[in-house]
């Protein structure tokens, strides 16, 4: 007992120095575990930042599916349009994970959203990756504490969630352990900015993070109103895109808010209407997703877009969204 | 008494065969009442698209007061950046409202959130507007019946709720009120879609309408998260921006959840996460709106954008709105 703790402290202690050394060169080389929607995303993503990327999938077809999500995706990368066959060249394909994540400078985990199967995959990736690697975590929903329990050195484990689509989406948000280092938050930081992404670092772990738990409280109204009969799927969508979809593309809620309120700004505003915010949400909506509602969320859905296949719908998305990334962030100087 | 009636009866019906006959020239002169930051944006939107805008405000500097609005406003019209000047050259001024709307084609009302007030308003405009005007409130919480309950003919009075700044938000929430007639919503949908606007007609009138219900379910979430010290203000608008922002100025929420379900779409969707919504909903955050709340808030926005001068972040806003929204409905053919 006495050999293993000493060994885990040796290892903690080398870890700990791997944090504090400056990272070199920088990264070249990525493993991307799990080859589903998220982890396609990011293997785009990477290859066409120039990176080496492992695809550790164990699909027997997994090159001809990443083909496939290459030819989809080449269009809509943050740097422009790419060839797909360019990207693909980038790519090394082993489907041993210790193995795949061997030499890598940045792991990136995306595998299903199971607690026990994650460990042990970190367990194996913590034991098989260089000790400077950073180790991520795609997770919606689970803590780098818990991913990390099988770990020698949960120190470098982050959850660096992503937006679907991930090569689209600039948010990853990022969620430290109790022992994670600051250096390690660091390079995260900067690998992702590299990347074009915007990194938001959370104070402290919450259920579903930030990002879908505002998108779940706007699911809960949406679904209210439809179930309610005052406007139907589409026109709902419809209302979203034309305000406040437009709107937080631009500024936030906050600072819509502030502007809301005039040249007294945000004070003003919560001086006029904070006294009835408490009370308009009391009026907010609470719906079952009972079989009635998802049916009538489903037929009205399918009268919408079911005429149109799922490639198509999103293709359309992610140029759209692509274009609307680039009209905040891009050159001001558009005439 | 019998008199009173038959009159009210022969008005009605004379307003009848005024729904009945189709528009002839189409709109060539609208009156907006108020010069708020509601009227003055609808102001320089109709003056924009060629119309000849009676301006009603009792402001004894009415006229400096929409010219100093139309320099900040001439540069983010759709149609592309305006001299302002020009637009000004369209506007007549009248403080009496009985006059401003004589000769009106429509009439957008834009006073303080007052029923009395709009009541007593409504009753002098539908007296001295001629029988064919569109009268329509840019209310964002009263309900055309109510409006309209001192009216002759309140047959042609409609909610059309903008919002925050008209002349660029695409959205316009049509409300009906018992008595509105078909034509009415039909003209008022063309009136709105010949500007360049997305009206759309709520199936029945709920308080707070749609938008704003759904932008205060998220601020709820917002000011919780804030709270609880999950993020900072500028985080979160951060966040938005970076994530759900992007996504809904492209897709509605239900397409985009349509488009997260893969090739399975909303159904699958709902089949694998529908059980976990109403739980994840149980999660969420329902803040007092307290004073060390409204503190906490006021001193992380004071730090996030408390330097800049409230015009030059509208601007910014305006310039960055315009933008998104052109990257949405402009043309798809951009290489």
């Amino acid at each position: 007992m006495a050999t293993v703790a000493a060994a885990a402290r040796a290892a903690q202690s080398a870890a700990a120095e791997a944090h504090n050394k400056p990272r070199g060169p920088g990264v070249r080389t990525a493993a991307v575990i799990g080859a589903g929607t998220i982890g396609l995303g990011w293997t785009a993503l990477f290859a066409s930042a120039g990176l080496t990327v492992r695809v550790n999938s164990r699909r027997a077809d997994a090159e001809a599916h990443v083909r496939r999500a290459f030819e989809l995706y080449a269009g809509s990368l943050p740097g422009g349009p790419a060839d797909p066959e360019a990207l693909f060249a980038r790519l090394e394909f082993e489907p041993d994970v210790a193995r795949a994540v061997e030499g890598a400078d940045v792991v990136q985990e995306n595998a299903p959203e199971n607690l026990a199967l994650k460990q042990e995959l970190f367990a194996t990736i913590g034991a098989a990756a260089p000790s400077h690697a950073l180790l991520l975590s795609s997770t919606s929903t689970l803590l780098p504490d818990d991913l990390g329990a099988r770990m020698t050195d949960p120190g470098r484990l982050l959850v660096a969630h992503p937006f679907n689509p991930p090569h689209i989406v600039p948010l990853v948000e990022i969620v430290t352990g109790r022992r994670t280092g600051p250096r390690v938050v660091e390079e995260a930081m900067a690998f992702y900015r590299g990347l074009g992404k915007t990194p938001v670092v959370l104070r402290r772990a919450v259920p579903g993070f930030v990002a879908n738990r505002l998108q779940s409280a706007l699911l809960r109204e949406s679904i209210h109103l439809v179930r309610e009969g005052v406007v139907s799927v589409a026109e709902l969508d419809e209302i979203v895109i034309s305000s406040i979809g437009g709107r937080w593309a631009a500024v936030g809620p906050f600072r819509a808010f502030h502007l809301g309120g005039g040249p007294g700004g945000l004070r003003h505003w919560f001086e006029h209407l904070g006294a009835g915010l408490e009370k308009s949400w009391e009026g907010l909506g609470n719906p079952p997703v009972d079989e009635e509602t998802v049916a009538t969320i489903l037929s009205q859905a399918e009268e919408a877009f079911g005429n149109r296949a799922y490639e198509e719908l999103a293709a359309e998305r992610d140029a759209k969204q692509t274009r609307v990334i680039g009209a905040v962030s891009g050159p001001k100087a558009e005439a």
